[in-house]
C-alpha cells in the first residue's frame, strides 16, 4: 500500500485550482458589490517587486500544467500571459483544470525516478520525479495560491481558510 | 515503485520548517540592521482579522507536529503558544524539526488508510491518512509558511522565492 505519483499530484492540483477559482469568484462578487474596478485587485502587489494577483494566478496554473507535463514526459504547452480581467483568469484556471484532467494515472505513475530539469533564470535545477513533485511543484503551487489568497484578504475580500482548503 | 507516506510527509515538513527558519533569521538580521524592534514584525497582520506573524509560525510548527503524530497514531504533544521574540520562534521551529525527525519511516508508512479525525471549531473532519496528508496537512503547512513569507516581504525584509523553496 502506498501513494502513487498520480494521487500525490493531479487531485492535489485540481483541488487547489478549484479553490483558487472560488477565491477569484468571491473577489469578483466583492468588486461588483463595492462597485470598484476589479483591475484594482488584479494589479495589486504585496510589495513593489512582488508579482501582482494576475501573475500569481498565471504562475499557479503554469505550475500545475508544467508539473503534469514534466511528470508525464510530454512537451509543456505554452500559454500566453494575456489575461486582464477576473473572468479571463477564471477561464485560465478552467483551462488548467482541463489540462490536468486530460492525463491518465498510468501516464504519471512510475515517474518517481524520471530525470526532470527545470530551467530557471539562475540556471538549471535537476530533480528526480519524486523530488520535483515534493520539493518544487507542490511548494510552488501552494505558494502562488496562498499569495493570491493573501492579496485578496489584504484587500478586504471576504474569504476564509475554508475557501483555501476547499 | 511508489511514494511512501513517510517520503511525502517528514522530508517535506523538514524542508519547509528549515526554510521558515531561514526566513526568520533574515527577518532578525533585517530588524537589527534597521534598528527597529522585531516585535513590529511579529505582531504584523496582513488584515486585522488575520493572524500575525507569530501565530503563523506557531501554526506552521503545529501543522507539522500534528500531521506526524496523527499519521503515526500517537498522541499529539501540546505546546504552549508563549513565544514573543524571533529567537523563541526559531527555537520552536527547531523543536518541531526535532519532533519530525524523531519518527522512523515505519511509523508513518502504511498510514494511507488510517482513519484520522481533525477537530475544528466548525466540527470534526474525517479523513483517511492519505486524504489528511494531501488535502489538509500539506496545504496547511504551505499556507502558513507562505503567509509568514508574505508578511515579511510586505514589510521589506529581503527574502526571495529561493529562501521559500530552499
Amino acid at each position: 500500500m502506498s501513494l502513487s505519483m498520480y494521487q500525490a499530484s493531479a487531485p492535489v492540483f485540481q483541488r487547489m485550482l478549484r479553490n483558487l477559482k472560488t477565491l477569484l469568484q468571491k473577489a469578483e462578487a466583492h468588486a461588483e458589490a463595492r462597485k470598484f474596478d476589479a483591475a484594482n485587485l488584479l494589479n495589486f502587489r504585496l510589495y513593489p517587486d512582488m508579482f501582482p494577483l494576475t501573475r500569481q494566478v498565471q504562475i499557479a496554473t503554469d505550475a500545475a500544467k508544467g508539473a503534469m507535463a514534466r511528470l508525464a514526459g510530454v512537451d509543456i504547452p505554452s500559454w500566453e500571459d494575456v489575461e486582464t480581467t477576473l473572468p479571463e483568469l477564471i477561464a485560465r484556471i478552467d483551462k488548467a483544470l482541463a489540462y490536468v484532467e486530460s492525463f491518465r494515472p498510468e501516464q504519471i505513475d512510475g515517474s518517481e525516478d524520471r530525470a526532470i530539469t527545470v530551467q530557471l533564470r539562475s540556471g538549471p535545477l535537476h530533480f528526480t520525479g519524486q523530488e520535483f513533485l515534493l520539493s518544487f511543484a507542490l511548494p510552488n503551487l501552494f505558494f502562488h495560491v496562498t499569495t493570491a489568497y493573501n492579496i485578496l484578504r489584504h484587500n478586504g475580500v471576504e474569504i476564509g481558510k475554508r475557501d483555501y482548503l476547499g
